[in-house]
């Protein structure tokens, strides 16, 4: 089954202590979209510039990508700069250029309203609304989020909260948004607000999915050297609604399995810039590393 | 096999922002060896002065720890005193009285100087060293730390390194130990100093478990409720050397199964102050959250 992926397109600056690039393929779409690629046939909505380097263009389209809903306005495209710490998990933005963006108001092509995998990747919780009206009764929707919308945009993200199936945050965000500690009992006031499904991502230390009545946590894939983790919550939304697509099923036993591809995408992407090692990845890589995840894991 | 389990005998003062209990069992050889008297016979080293509760001492009696080794000197038990923030993963030291433990120089009882089976639980290395010094042959020998003596003993603790099988830390002492921030990479290089095995613990993320050539990670057991963190850690390293014991074997493949047996047990830990949750603990308990815990982890 084909996803529907709606988030941004960006061209990123990244800083680490060891390298710096500049004009680098992101933004939550491009992430998502091209993780979600790997299990299923991908519908990618954004927007973009004139200025948009037509390599990244290809690079999706090679993925076999529907690009139809990459809008083009007048405009330069919407860029991120951010810089990381030595210990990569504490990120600084240095400057944000919403350019195209600002007015963005995502329009699904006709062909796609009648997809049944959303991920509302992050974009402002209004714009993940404004898809959700568009779109004919889903199977199963996916609103990743930031801690930047938790704080400017709270009642919006609760609102949406009541018309999705699933929400992925970190633990600092689903502290920020519940005010608990706890993962699991921040999990827990989440699904009170309306989503069946709630997955807490905890970066380097794995991620746990709860329904009410089922949890089900896995550790992170075990990593020595981590270049850049731009996207990779991204990557690990998009991994998981393309699982569920390619399995036509959101049961919590399918979800399960859908976090351990995530994971394992995820675990992929932090080891390069932008989308670079996903670029080379093949299905044969995504299998023994999940071969190995399972062994070092003792996963069943 | 029994254990031969050495360490603080204490009486601790735990503050929380709900609870505060003042004059309770604590202490790593208190907390190790009760863990580890699940899993198999253990013989207990350490120094209280005249003023230990009795009730303290028929608690450990009942589970049949060997007390023999438990020496009483002129003088007032081991004291501390903790308080922890709202958040349960950050603890202020308030106040340490050594009392007896000040001038402390373990003596191993002639009849367990035979055991197979030891576990250096937290104290000082120089004090863990003159165990090692008392000891013939061990076959597996495992060492907990802290901070403090990565602090102020780090020469002593390198030293000890050369002499034992296994290290438990927490991962901001791994850090703290070898500059890595990253766990694997500080493991690694806690192994080229000398212990074949290491494992890196991170609390309510779980724990990490290396050798030169393997790896095993696994998720901490979900809790929603933590009620007092003091002596997890403790707990962990009794419950893990406490099974090898029982398989009188250390080998990778069973060091997994005594670190899931090791989270397992300090989930219990956590539940309640002191060894409250620990004392009215059954085997059947243990059983069915073992049960549990394979289940929401999906490990085989």
């Amino acid at each position: 089954m084909p996803v529907l992926v709606v988030g941004s397109v960006a061209l990123d600056h990244v800083k680490t202590q060891s390298e710096e690039h500049r004009d680098l393929l992101g933004g939550s779409a491009s992430f998502a979209s091209y993780a979600a690629s790997f299990y299923a046939p991908v519908r990618m909505v954004g927007v973009i510039g004139p200025d948009f380097p037509e390599p990244y263009r290809a690079l999706l389209s090679r993925r076999g990508i529907d690009l139809a809903g990459l809008e083009v306005t007048d405009g330069q495209t919407f860029r991120w700069s951010g810089e990381y710490e030595a210990d990569l998990n504490n990120r600084r933005t240095l400057s944000i250029a919403l350019n195209v963006f600002e007015h963005f108001s995502p329009k699904i092509p006709a062909a796609y309203r009648e997809t049944d995998y959303v991920l509302l990747a992050n974009i402002a919780p209004s714009l993940q609304a404004k898809v959700l009206d568009q779109i004919a009764r889903p199977k199963f929707v996916v609103a990743d989020t930031m801690d930047l919308w938790i704080e400017i945009a709270r009642q919006d993200l609760i609102a949406l909260l009541g018309r999705i199936d699933l929400l992925i945050l970190n633990d600092s965000e689903a502290r920020l948004l519940t005010g608990e500690a706890n993962a699991f009992k921040a999990g827990r006031k989440i699904l009170a607000q309306g989503p069946r499904f709630v997955v807490v991502k905890k970066g380097e230390h794995g991620a746990i999915l709860m329904s009410e009545s089922e949890t089900y946590v896995i550790p992170a894939y075990p990593l020595e050297e981590v270049l850049d983790p731009t996207g990779a919550g991204d990557c690990f939304a998009g991994a998981l609604i393309g699982y569920c697509a390619q399995k036509d099923d959101a049961t919590f036993a399918t979800l399960r399995e859908a976090v351990f591809h995530a994971t394992l995408v995820a675990s992929f992407n932090v080891e390069a810039f932008s989308l670079r090692r996903l670029e080379s990845l093949e299905a044969a890589h995504l299998d023994t590393r999940a071969t190995r995840f399972r062994e070092v894991a003792g996963l069943r």
